[in-house]
């Protein structure tokens, strides 16, 4: 079926939801017939007190009782959806429930989608502290920056489950991954290239952080302003309010050169470019042909990317990537966040730190061989059924070296 | 299997997780083959975009493309579980799952548990008021009273769904259907019996209410001081500070002799007994025997009732039902809850009234046919499969008749 505005809206008005709660038990029994103490009796009452009181008594018998151990909320307010901005909760919804269908598949963990109505900072960390029982990790989404990164510290530090921030964590992950395949395939090295990340938001953020981490030396992040430099007004005003505290990182740990100027001056000689931010079509042909021989060009906005794959080449990339699953190379977190999300409950370590997602990223891009690598195949596909297995044991090794020290 | 402690357990450590999340469609395409834009591409990044706008601009569409049309939250904050009391959002949860597998298997809906960290009245109306965008309707279950009626009448007011309080309306319906058909049995009308309710929380309340739209005139509610009549001192006190105005409502408007005493006095002639204090064992086989001829006794409590049926027979009891699955004549709220919020969820009307509860009542009540009703079959069972289309039926003709007026 063709990807038309047309097909998707008849797909999802025939299905009305895309995922719905499943019974893992079947009450074949215990209706009330006298002489028959059958399985509802044992699931709600009265059986189902003594579990309760169990619980209530160690609080720790919740994961062993539940579905707790297995069940993580997708928290979204609306104000970043896709590359769509602020579109609501309501308009949020489709794509929570088709990344929860990805969380099952992949990840055979229940997500639960709460696209909530409110946009307030402090009301959201007030929901999701309010949903903590039931959930064994939180997956944050679509929440616009900075206000995410600030919320994201708290909850870190109020709550006492794994909290993950796909925008930034898995993003970065899946970009790096594809980053250092494609080095392979144009023989460069990751401390000796040109990164240019359009796009300073969660996603562009993550990948800055984790970019450094992986021992890449320049890289440059624009936002709308142009290229983000230590020392450049407008962060250095809003910083002394204590805002944009991100991009003041940012500034300190990149563009050495404390290079100026628009996305189309900075990008003459980079040897990669990353798109995440929100806006179709800002890169054009021309652009690309600035960049340097073998320019690799992972335009990753959704819907739209910042130029289309084809033009791109014609403007001489050699490898070309987007977030959609209807190019090659897709650049999606949905590799990513399945998987990352199983660790995460399986060893309830309440959050991953740059080494670890550096590590996830070697992982993914260990699965594509090197006699299958080339310009179309850097990354495995998002259903490649060995991502799951790798990546939760290279996480879970991470995090026991890291707990052993 | 018999319903021991041991077995409960043994058999939610087995389940861990009486529900799961369960997708609606098989992504078989579209994970990047270049040939393949297949079903990973409509539901997910790009396709899904279109829809997400779609309903950003016509918020209604939201119950065309996605869940949210059969998607129940059931919020508990843990203060008041089964007959518990404040175990707490962890401990309340096996029992919400429980309910969530019943409002599947009886009403075909998709019910999430949402257990809060919270038992503030603000922070619960907040918390209800965010999730209000991906729920067709909202079930408040096991909060205490009287805070739960404040709540009730603040999400009233301020959302758009429907809200459905079952320990207060369900217990009603049930309870009633029951009376309707033990009397066919005494032979006594509705308006001649005195009947006794002991319990002033969220069910006696309802019970209380339910019973005088039926035409009860001689109903005395009972709480932990003894019998609740105008003018008893507490309540003049309490009710100054504007607080308890659901038993200021059941003084004015009950036991109109102003009888006064505990329960064991006022038991005296009484014809039925309705029990849903949460505290076991309080009616003896003397108490039974104090009660009118063919009296009906109905210990609802949950799990362990106020009296044990086969005492309140001996004590001359000649209809007994309980709350639970393991003794005849389950009176419970299981029967009610899934078809009214199949109904609450079809019309999409924002609350019932008495006289449609009353109405769910006698079409409960009149599944018992009369060659089968009998001392120990006075209500169908749980899953009696007539129950879903006659009472959604029989609730959309009366708000239909409502909203026509």
């Amino acid at each position: 079926m063709n990807i038309s505005k047309e097909n998707a809206i008849d797909f999802h008005r025939a299905l009305r939801g895309k995922i719905e709660i499943h019974n893992r038990v079947s009450i074949d029994s215990g209706f009330g017939d006298n002489d028959d103490k059958g399985t509802l009796g044992l699931i709600y009452t009265p059986g189902v007190a003594f579990v309760s009181q169990e619980i209530s008594k160690n609080k720790e018998l919740i994961y062993d009782y539940t579905s707790k151990w297995n069940n993580v909320a997708i928290v979204c307010d609306g104000t970043r959806v896709l590359g769509l901005g602020n579109i609501g909760p309501e308009g949020a919804l489709p794509v929570m429930e088709g990344k929860s269908v990805l969380f099952k598949v992949l990840g055979n963990i229940n997500a639960i989608p709460l696209c909530i109505a409110t946009q307030d900072k402090e009301e959201i960390v007030k929901f999701v502290k309010a949903i903590e029982p039931c959930f064994g990790a939180i997956n944050i989404e679509d929440i616009e920056s900075p206000k995410v990164f600030d919320i994201m510290k708290r909850l870190r530090e109020e709550l006492s489950i794994p909290i993950f921030h796909d925008d930034q964590h898995g993003t970065a992950v899946i970009t790096l991954a594809a980053v250092i395949n494609s080095l392979k395939i144009v023989n460069k090295k990751i401390d000796n290239i040109k990164v240019i990340v359009a796009g300073a938001g969660s996603a562009g953020y993550g990948i800055f952080k984790i970019l450094k981490e992986a021992g890449c030396r320049d890289i440059i992040v624009t936002d709308r302003k142009g290229a983000i430099y230590e020392g450049r007004e407008d962060l250095l005003v809003t910083a002394a309010d204590s805002q944009n505290l991100d991009k003041l990182e940012i500034a300190r740990n990149s563009n050495s050169n404390k290079l100026q100027g628009r996305l189309e001056e900075v990008i003459r000689k980079a040897d990669v470019f990353i798109g995440v931010s929100g806006k179709a079509g800002i890169v054009t042909e021309a652009m690309v042909q600035l960049m340097s021989h073998d320019a690799i060009v992972f335009p990753l906005s959704n819907p739209d990317p910042e130029i289309i794959p084809a033009v791109a080449v014609k403007g001489g990339a050699r490898i070309v990537g987007t977030g959609r699953s209807d190019y090659p190379n897709q650049v999606n977190n949905a590799v990513v966040f399945p998987s990352v999300l199983r660790a995460l409950l399986d060893t309830r370590v309440k959050e991953l730190d740059e080494k670890m997602l550096v590590a996830a990223s070697y992982a993914i891009a260990s699965l594509v061989e090197k006699i299958h690598l080339k310009e179309d195949y850097i990354i495995p596909k998002v259903n490649d059924p060995r991502i799951l297995p790798v990546v939760t044991q290279t996480l879970k090794e991470a995090i026991g070296s890291i707990q052993q020290k």
